[in-house]
């Protein structure tokens, strides 16, 4: 038996999210459904993040056993000639057996995009929220300083994350503007609760126009509350990056 | 009456083309019914490029008469609560009557964009022609460099094009690759025939991927015969950037 670890890229705009569900078509459904055209086998495919629904990935992560003999260059060209347009495999390469995206993975990088114009963008309509009021970018930059560090991060996960506790390193967020009017939230970590980028995001945003300050974000984060947080920005302006190992 | 001058952004994806066709939805055609639902009135709409179906626009310029005494800037929330998410009215502004944007023109910039490495994209698919084959960026410039200034260009041009002559001047072409797998090609000039640029591209690549060589340009373009050209690439790649007054 062999483990293949693939490098996937794609657009989640019509997937119900990563992981296989009852109400729409998955990611991982779907390269489990290529492996099955490919190799003939039935298989479990185990990806390192759980994106949502309308989250997209640069670099996700994720592995499945195989008999098959095909070398590992092959499973990248078979499994994209099986997948839909809106899944790529950039990369596939044999590991140990025991090699678990999720458990080995050591960080992730995600990136978070905000179009902030009065106008919305056809070209970036399914890559960035779209935030009309003006946002100050040096607010939320002093707003995130409040986030980094191994925190309990209760108050910025959705109150359906279904893990064990709540603490989590988040080691960076670098925010940054493309000609004035995209924002890029670059947000490391060592592993994030489920909604917990997005979380962080429509709180910076709240920073950002002036609702709170960032005096205020140290209390959110002690009321371990939800309720104290700002909104759950919208998937469709998250990317997943990169996973570390 | 008034002339109202817009910039508008799209993704032509989903369209037949810039102008209205039979064969399926145009973005004048969506202007066009956008005008008539904010305004009440019949209008003509138009553009400083036809662009082919497909082509996408960050900064293409149309006009259009109107009665209506609604001020410029209600024209463009007005006009995109009517449009479609794939097109955007990013500016409106009066200008005088006689303005007409593809006469007045002064110049346009086209960028057009080669994805190349072995496999596709999902999140640039819309955006950028897949190429496996290496290219080498070097020969494409020293290539680029004889489709630069006054000619005719016959050779590089539709033989469906209706243009009177094929004298146009080529001011800049800018070759640039990004992380050494998104090839840029930025092309400037007075004003481009039908498939042109696309029609160039088709042709550097050539020179890229080593079927001919720069040096085969002159005489390519000497020949005055579209048939001694590379093939047209395709329309999903190029992006209307600027149009200049």
């Amino acid at each position: 038996m062999r483990n293949i670890r693939l490098l996937v890229e794609y657009e989640g705009t019509d997937y119900a999210g990563w992981q296989a569900q009852k109400n729409g078509p998955s990611i991982q459904g779907s390269i489990v459904e290529a492996v099955k055209r490919l190799t003939g086998e039935e298989t479990t495919v185990n990806g390192a993040s759980r994106t949502d629904a309308g989250v997209h990935a640069y670099g996700q992560v994720a592995c499945f056993n195989t008999a098959s003999a095909i070398p590992p260059a092959n499973f990248r060209s078979g499994l994209n000639m099986f997948l839909p347009d809106d899944i790529v495999v950039k990369e596939a390469v044999d590991v140990p057996l025991d090699f678990d995206p999720r458990r080995r993975s050591l960080g992730k990088t995600y990136v978070y995009r905000v179009l902030n114009r009065p106008y919305p963008s056809s070209l970036l309509r399914r890559f960035a929220w779209h935030v009309a009021r003006p946002l100050d970018i040096e607010l939320m930059r002093d707003a995130a300083v409040h986030m980094i560090g191994e925190k309990d991060f209760t108050s910025l996960r959705s109150v359906e994350s279904d893990a064990l506790h709540s603490m989590r390193e988040v080691r960076s967020i670098d925010i940054s503007a493309k000609d004035g009017e995209l924002i890029e939230f670059e947000v490391k970590g060592n592993a994030f609760l489920r909604h917990m980028v997005r979380i962080m995001v429509g709180t910076l945003v709240d920073v950002g126009r002036g609702r709170i300050t960032a005096g205020d974000i140290p209390s959110i984060i002690d009321d371990k509350d939800r309720r104290s947080a700002g909104m759950t920005a919208p998937p469709h302006g998250l990317t997943l990056m990169k996973v570390d190992y």
